[in-house]
């Protein structure tokens, strides 16, 4: 629609964080409208219809939630479908965990009915808690505690002098994401695994409990998948294809994915007794929760039996996708997604952000009623099977992988949302333009913007030091991304720009991933009044109108490079503090630090000699750096001449800005996970959720494997010049057209 | 006896730090025969026998151990006496706490006895649970829950808009000492005052409870004194002067340093339906403990009833006082004590100190018959009354202050004694002896000496960049020293050089206090084979015996100067730390940071607007350290050219060295305490045990009164000095003769 495209330059370009806007022809512009139309009495309904009935992938109410927004997008003038696919999807049939000695317990793996709390009460529809993709198995075994389970706790245990072989560990959840607990125990030897919700982390420590406050009773169970995530994500059957009903499926045989020792979730009344029935070691200081009892690591005399069998079914993805086609570029997409899919009613985690996704998308209907049209396609996605291992957005992402990689320029996601602070991560090529939008939208608590409480909130709690910067900062920093939701194969499989948006900080609460994550909850815990609702689809609406209307598309390489070189800076410094550590500890070693310190009355075993590393040639990375730093500059700066000159900018140059991301890949994928393809963002092989930038470098140098560590720094220089030669190209098309 | 004297000149003088010994005709030294005869065996049963029954002040088993002392000593052939003083001591009368709303409860107040255990039956001359000094009182007010109750604490209270004026606040023991509580909540309006022992730091948390294993069980409650020991130490009615039957005294009245509201101490067991039925808001995270409960701060609805009433009644004080008159300079004394009165049985505090000071006297009066006699005169002192406020060393010190300024040259204080590294703490004129003595110690579970041990623990405990430096260290740094145990009329209010040895930092305990602190408990999970008792009777009398044997009295004032630049640099540290944090408020006040970042639903009390304050004038307190430096300097070197002359030193000299550490002190003392006269060593006003260093000007930097500070600085300088000047003066004597 040209008359709109005209009266968009009426807009000044003073900034390409202030990207062209088209206008309706007067009034408040599309986007003041659009900020005007979330409605927190639509997002308390939402939610309430929502979340009324158990709805995890399978059962009757998601696949009813599916096709009931499917109907609301249809309604709201959107062009919607609903995609399927056939995912393995394990379900509870055997569940036992029994202590046998010294004395006998049955944990009760069962969540109690709250009497103000109606959904509590809908068991027959409710999952039972467990942890989806345990192996099927049945172990008798001594119980070891081993903190929070991950690498540096079995460190610790290895100066203790305990092994797990042959164990049943049980994990405390916290530190890691909770697939990392089986694995990490499996490596070590052990036979079974546990996981339980210390209060300390999650219960009576933080606050109250439900129903009285937001936090976790004694017979709350976190469930949750221990899919090995890190390695890849979506069905486990169909690594890096879409699982359509006649894809090509690995035997369940030979899936590497699944634990390879069974585990279930225990809420802290069932761990108590296992726990208090420990000896040995009293645990490490930090290992202590907050059961009212001595923290003792075991072995035994505590023997526990695990009995974990699953009907391992297929099962259906319901995703719901919704577009608006561009008028302008409509091969242009900018694709926004937030799963419906939960563990049980799932009020907050899904809801209260998949509410928000439906009133930006009425609103948008509204808009394109009014007038409006966006200039690039706008995709808007509901995902299913997301809490099994982000199996609808990964399904749909690999399925459409070709078409994504040609036409997508950003995926913003959302999951969860709260009161508080606007949390904002993805790619550092979009950071100046999330600042932009930040500044726009209103804090509903305190009217300031988002972004003034953010960088007040920076201020406050960060070093003084930091503090001028932060004062003067154009743009806070936004927090690179792990995995945990479904920007995971948008970024990181297909290398497609992405954000996650979400509220929080304010309030807490202990109902994840369990019964009491419902309606009643929400309601009186967090987001109360929707007021953090209607701002999150104010941010969000906000970001996909302004992206799909710009001129030109708003990323920008200079903030991605500085933060680069902050990488990399971190990264050298990391292999200075491993080797220091290895010269210390040797030397440590030498002169008998460890005999002379330890309490002969307590186990101790020392460390072994480590081989000292070689220092290693970190230059490629640097020049990298600078070489895109440098292209990054030339490029922002015949941007804005561009712009001045109000010329429009040609389809191509914008088809090949949304490939920049798409540079960042490496097609051999990280060392031994290919599916993961980006060269700066990864979810860390040992942490799960928790980022590791420049991953396959710092793993690496974490993991004290320094063999291949200068293959892998050139491997990311390469990926990082790659990417610089590409902005030059954009670059010198800018500065050669139009004729100055 | 000029044989022992020659015989002396055949150990080589390369360092002060091995000083001139007086030396048998032949075979091991008399040191190395005295390290030789400490014995376990009776270690042990000296401990059966004082901690027998229980022996506080004014119990009859208080005097019969005083007699069995004295006996003893005089058995080994001390000159040996009793000195008695009439003290002012509180005794239980009445106790009561109790929950009125919202429900009853009656706390018990009383501690258990464990059937294993028979000490702790003897229930009928057990002190019951209280903290003497308390002042008598009948209130009834809501509770408010403090935290440790230290002044940051109340800080937070503000914050959050909580007022304890008119209430009854709960604390926990820790981060403070005790009486600091009491004194800090009456400051800010608070009628009463509860102290409980939490299990997070003094119970199941730490490790498995009594008798299973060392910790505090749910009733064991900590005694202890409350009366305000930063102003004055001793005998309450009687400060500054020896509390002798004639001594005038202070009418109760006029008595400034007992509690201003009424104090009980609870164990966790009584504290925990208190702490259940507090309301408002939930505790910051650091103040939560590890009960089983949401720790909440109130006011209310918690509401309780306090009763305390005391006896007010006068004791004897029983001090024990050994003497082996020095053969060379009778008339400068090396002065050893530790208290022997408990508050219950006391196996550890003080018995497991009081029976190494004991086999070192016997171990003396062994060398004595072998031939041995002193250069100098020893005097060995068995305090009593030392639990209320250091009775028994304050007396006598302030008792015997002429004289003991005159003559004593140092003081060597003990306490409790466990198993694992050597503790270390004192005048920094010392630190190079003490450290020379360590080196001669070996230690039993290693077979490292003593020094050798703690060096490797501060290298591993240390951070990488401090390493090199202890890795290359002539001397390990001591502490400074604060107070809660003798040392503190000796060096705080006389001036004389003092240390205080103790080994621990292996095992743990919550017996302190309880009366579970006994034979059973010692002796099944501390120095059960005695064997650190042994190797504190082995350093503590090595020091004694080198001290009093050398030729030139050890002191090295280059440690000093050093640790004295150290603290003066961390002053203006935290001068700049203290202005940075003012300026830094204010702007956040003026920018908006703290409305900004509140949640509304939590209430928030923002920090007004400081005055900023001028810079400080330190350069007095540098050019003094600088002065001292170099005077040190030149002492040392002289001290040593005149040790390599062979001739003997001047009575003169060394009589004059034993008056440098009295150049430190100020005879108008602290602000608002003048009995602590140390310019550089005194237990913080707010912390009780805790030192402060240069603490004139420190604590005003703290409390962020800057009016006065440039005189204490000044003040500080001209002490400094004074000390320079005193030992330039020894220097130049040293210079002068013998003829070179």
């Amino acid at each position: 629609m040209p008359s709109l495209r005209c009266a968009s330059w009426s807009v000044p370009f003073l900034l390409l964080s202030v990207p062209v806007l088209s206008q309706p022809v007067k009034g408040p512009s599309w986007e003041e409208q659009f900020r005007s139309l979330p409605d927190p009495a639509l997002l308390r309904e939402d939610m309430r219809h929502l979340s009324a009935r158990p709805h995890h992938l399978g059962s009757p109410y998601d696949r009813e939630n599916a096709e009931w927004i499917l109907a609301r997008f249809k309604e709201w003038g959107w062009d919607a479908r609903m995609e399927t696919f056939e995912v393995l999807f394990p379900t509870p049939k055997e569940r036992v965990v029994e202590l046998l000695e010294p004395r006998k317990f049955t944990a009760k793996l069962r969540e109690p009915v709250v009497a103000v709390d109606s959904s509590s009460m809908q068991q027959d529809e409710q999952l039972p808690t467990y942890n989806a993709f345990s192996i099927d198995g049945d172990v008798t075994a001594p119980l070891v505690y081993v903190n929070f389970g991950v690498p540096d706790d079995y460190e610790q245990l290895d100066r203790m002098g305990i092994s797990v072989k042959g164990a049943i560990v049980i994990a405390r959840y916290g530190a890691s994401w909770r697939g990392i607990k089986p694995k990490v125990a499996a490596e070590h030897g052990a036979v079974g695994c546990l996981i339980y919700s210390d209060p300390r982390g999650d219960g009576y420590f933080q606050g109250d409990t439900f129903p009285l406050g937001p936090w976790r009773t004694e017979d709350a169970v976190q469930r949750g998948s221990v899919v090995d995530m890190p390695t890849y994500s979506g069905d486990v059957l169909t690594p890096g294809i879409g699982a359509t009903r006649g894809a090509r499926r690995l035997p369940l045989s030979e899936v590497k994915v699944l634990t390879k020792i069974p585990v279930l979730p225990l809420s802290f009344g069932d761990a108590r007794p296992l726990l208090e029935a420990l000896g040995g070691p009293v645990a490490p200081e930090g290992w202590r929760g907050a059961l009212p009892l001595t923290y003792h690591v075991g072995p035994g005399p505590a023997k526990v039996h695990l009995r974990v069998r699953s009907n391992w079914d297929m099962k259906t993805i319901y995703d719901v996708v919704g577009m608006l086609k561009g008028s302008t570029f409509p091969d242009q997409w900018i694709i926004r997604g937030n799963h419906h899919d939960a563990w049980v009613n799932g009020a907050e985690d899904p809801i209260s952000g998949q509410i928000c996704l439906l009133e930006e998308a009425r609103a948008m209907g509204t808009l394109v009623k009014r007038g409006w049209s966006p200039r690039r396609t706008i995709v808007y996605c509901a995902w299913d099977g997301e809490e099994e291992g982000l199996f609808g957005s990964t399904e749909w992402a690999e399925a459409h992988a070709d078409e994504l990689q040609a036409k997508a320029a950003l995926y913003i996601n959302s999951d969860s949302n709260g009161r508080g602070f606007l949390g904002a991560g993805g790619s550092h090529s979009l950071e100046k333009f999330i600042n932009s939008v930040a500044r726009d939208i209103e804090d509903p608590e305190t009217r300031l913007s988002v972004w003034k409480r953010s960088q007040l909130r920076q201020i406050s709690t960060s070093a003084l030091a930091d503090r001028p910067r932060l004062r003067a900062a154009q743009d806070l920093p936004i927090g690179a991304l792990g995995s945990g939701s479904d920007y995971t194969a948008f970024l990181d499989h297909l290398g497609i720009a992405s954000l996650n948006l979400g509220y929080g900080g304010e309030g807490g609460g202990g109902e994840y991933h369990s019964i009491y994550d419902d309606f009643y909850w929400y309601t009186h815990f967090s987001d109360t009044a929707f007021v953090y609702g209607r701002v999150l689809a104010q941010t969000a609406g906000t970001a996909v109108i302004r992206f799909a209307d710009a001129e030109l598309l708003p990323y920008d390489f200079n903030n991605l490079s500085e933060t680069v070189r902050k990488y990399a800076e971190e990264i050298k410094q990391l292999f200075k503090k491993e080797r220091d550590e290895i010269v210390e500890q040797n030397a440590q070693i030498q002169e008998g630090v460890f005999q002379a310190i330890a309490d002969p009355r307590e186990k101790f075993v020392p460390p072994s000699m480590e081989g000292v590393p070689p220092y290693l040639n970190f230059a490629p990375l640097d020049n990298a750096v600078d070489t895109l730093s440098h292209s990054a500059t030339r490029y922002q700066k015949a941007a804005a001449k561009y712009l001045e000159s109000r010329q429009p900018v040609p389809v191509r140059v914008n088809q090949e800005l949304l490939q920049s991301e798409r540079m960042l890949l490496s097609q051999e994928g990280l060392p031994q996970r290919p599916w993961f393809k980006h060269l700066i963002y990864a979810p860390g092989f040992y942490t799960g959720y928790g980022v590791k930038t420049i991953p396959a470098v710092r793993e690496a140098l974490e993991q004290w494997q320094w063999k291949d560590c200068e293959t892998q720094i050139q491997r990311v220089a390469a990926g990082l010049e790659r990417l610089a030669g590409h902005i030059q190209t954009i670059a010198s098309e800018l500065e050669q057209s139009p004729k100055q």
